[in-house]
Parts: structure tokens; sequence; C-alpha cells
């Protein structure tokens, strides 16, 4: 195990901006695993990481050390480094120091809209991304499609948020929802309050695509146009709607049940 | 409308306090709420404020008029201030510049849990309390309790996440959890991943109370062993939990389901 002692190391130096600039981690393909659960959940889906972090006083740490055992093991390069340093690099506050670099996964994009899928339009919040992929992955969706202007999937807020259904699910970023919404061949749903029928009367006992938006201004007008299918949550109407990431919950666990 | 211009001002040093100290709006039993839709959510459901606040290059706002002639109309204390002196008090970043002051309601404590309930052991973020807010006003759920150690739910950012859930809720906070669920005479819910009964096989066309807790402990064990009742959301094995809003949202609307 090397060990980094100065900020100076060129190296470090890769990490901190790695850490720090979203902008960085797009353009280089590798992102920032901070903590044990999500280093754990990627081995156990993925495998090993491009490069092991520990701060000095977690490499003993009973849930760390195996996990550097197994990346030395593994001939991982694998770096130590004194807490100040790793901590300049973590966004967890109180997180034990653990860390993996591994390359964001890059799926092969399908040419037809043809699995289960969630497709999302210009959604905001990193916590309501982190949710959805969470909750998709758990209702044994597969593909997510995110437009320009989706929060991006691989930031360290979505990734705590999503607990490891990053490594469980296809995501694709920066995509032309026009396009793709163009190539189903299965139905398209949005929700929406200016419908009738409810996720309860359709039949979702079959492959289908969820489409969500903006928090505040929803699916964007030409793309609700392509939806086959509105359909709404019952709820009462003195509450205007919904949290985006509480409807794609209640959505594809209706598929769950449907097809129980 | 008076105008307050100085940072000196008694009033303005008053509201400075309950806009940055969340002690200050328990102990004053008041609140602050910021934004248009907040505001006039509060005034569908509960009414005329104490004080209405707007800064001054929003007077003339399109929404923020008409809410403020209303305001005036009704003999409500209204102040205008400049922009610098609103900044300072309101957490919103873009928003439009209208806040109201509000007491916070304080509804009668049931003598028993008799009624559709949540009830929450030290669920800690504000965006998943409020998220859960959202969802059982929609769903129709009245009563909310929180156990000491739960998010304060007048906080700004479980306000802005109720989206003026709060008004059409009684929310008791600091509740003694053991007492309360000791005084219930309809079954208690909990969510569990180690029960094999799912959501979708227990009888939920009757009222009930959910139980939910911690992110990341889940509810406390010697709470969990008052639930009549521990039901699984079905879920790919793979991954750990739901995030306990989106879990939430599931239950609320598969009982909404169960009631059509």
């Amino acid at each position: 195990m090397k060990t980094i002692s100065s900020r100076d190391n060129p190296l470090y130096k890769e990490l901190k901006h790695l850490a720090t600039s979203s902008q960085a981690r797009r353009k280089s393909g590798r992102t920032l695993l901070d903590g044990v659960h999500l280093c754990q959940a990627y081995r156990q889906h993925l495998g090993e990481p491009q490069l092991c972090i520990v701060s000095e006083s977690s490499a003993q740490h009973h849930e760390v050390a195996p996990m550097v055992a197994r990346c030395l093991a593994a001939g991982t390069q694998t770096i130590c480094m004194p807490d100040a340093l790793y901590h300049a690099l973590s966004q967890v506050e109180h997180g034990v120091g653990l860390m993996f670099i591994v390359a964001t996964p890059s799926p092969e994009f399908p040419a037809q809209l043809s699995h289960c899928s969630v497709v999302l339009d210009n959604l905001q919040d990193p916590g309501n991304l982190g949710s959805i992929l969470r909750s998709a992955a758990a209702a044994g969706i597969k593909n997510v499609f995110c437009s320009i202007g989706t929060a991006f999937a691989w930031s360290p807020k979505v990734m705590r948020a999503g607990m490891g259904a990053h490594f469980l699910l296809n995501i694709f970023e920066n995509v032309n929802l026009h396009s793709l919404l163009a190539s189903a061949t299965i139905p398209v749903l949005a929700t929406s309050s200016h419908t009738s029928q409810t996720i309860y009367q359709v039949d979702l006992n079959q492959p289908v695509v969820w489409l969500f938006g903006h928090e505040g201004q929803g699916v964007a007008d030409d793309l609700m146009a392509m939806a086959t299918h509105t359909v709404t949550i019952p709820q009462r109407p003195e509450i205007e709607s919904l949290n985006v990431a509480a409807s794609a919950a209640i959505c594809f666990f209706e598929q769950v049940r449907q097809s129980q």
C-alpha cells in the first residue's frame, strides 16, 4: 500500500480535481464512491475499482480493513493518506474513510425503447434523482434515461441517495428524449392531474416506459405529447401534486403489484 | 403599508431571529412562510397571517400585489422592505419576495390513536419529512406524530418540501411514541424486510397507523414491537431498502387503491 502525504503529490491533485469538479468526473468518465456501503455495493455488482483510498485512522476499521485487504490481494492500486488529506476529498462529514475511484459504467445505448425504463426530463434535485434510481432498481426496472439538464447521476449526492442502485441500472445521460421516445415499441406512461384514468386502471403487467419531469414544471409539452397514456394517481384535490420521487415510487410499485 | 428600512428596527431584528433560529420558531410558536405558493396555501386553508412581508422589488409582482392588497383589506399588519433586508430573512434564492409570519397550528392531542395516522420515529432528513407530509395529505391522512429527534416540521426546508401539506394536517411534535402507540385502537403497521406478508396482502380498507423510522436505522426495536403488523414492499433482493419517503408513498397509496 502506497502512502500520499503531500497535497502537492500529482495523483492527489488529480483526485482533488475529480472530487470537487463534476465536469472533471464527466470528462474523465470516472467517479468517486465515498463510504463503505457504496464501495461494498460496487464490488458486489461490478467488481474491483481502479483505485482504493483509505484514511490513516480508518485503515484498521473492522469494515474497512477487509475491503482494503481484498483490494491489495486483487492487485488494485491502494493508497493510504492522512485524515486531513482524505477529508479534503470526501463530502461525507462523519463517514468512515474509504473511497473507491471507478470508471462510470457506459452501457450500450439500445436501438429501440423496448424494455421497462424510466425517462427523466430535466429533473433537478439530486435527492429526487437518487431516490428514483433506488426505487427503480428495487422494482426491477433496468434502464434509466436522463435528458440534458437532468441532475448528473454520478455526483456524490445522487450516489449517496441512490445507495448502490446505480450499480444495478443502465444509466444513460444527456439523452435526446425525442429520438428515444420515438423509438419506443412499448407503452409510454406519464402522470398528469388532467386525466381521469388512474394508475390502478391501466394494465401494467407488461413492460412500460415511465416518463417524469422537472419538479416544478413537469414534463415538457412536446415530450408529454409523445406519451401513449397519461395516468393519474388519485389524490385529494387540495394538494397540487406529489413529490416526483414519491410519484415514481407509487407508479413503479403499482407495476410490481400488478405483475405479482 | 409600513416600511422598514433599517436593520436596527426592533421588529426587523425579531424577524431575523425568527428566520435564522429554529429554536426561536419553536419557542415563539410562530413560523415563516417563504414564497407565493406557501402563502397562498396557508390563506386558502387557514386564513390570514399575523404579518405579511414584501420586498420592494416584488410589491408590484402580478402574483404578490393581490396577496398584499388582501392583507391590507383584512387589516393584517403588512411591511415592505428593501430587497437587501428581505433577502437576509429569506432562504429562497431566486424566489419572489413575499413572506407570511404565522402562528404554528397547535391541534388538540387526541386521547386515542383511532384515525388514519403517520407516526415518525427519529426521521432525520427535512426533504424526506416534507415529502412524507405531502404524500400523507394527498392520500387523505390527517394526523402526523413526530418523536423527539425527528426533524422540525415547521422549518423552512420541510415547509418547502411539504408544498402546503402542513396546512391540511394535524402535526404533533415531540411526541412520546410509546404512550401514543399504547393508545392505538386501530392496526399499527410498520414496514420490514424481515417479514413475508406484503402490503398488497394486508387489509388496508380501514383506518391504520403507519410507523416509519430513521433513514439508516429504521424504527427503534421497542417501538417496532408495538406494531400489530409488519409488512414488506416486495423488491429485488440486491437493493437493501427503499428511501423512507418512497416507502411511505407506496404504503399510503396502496391504502388509497384498496379504499377505492
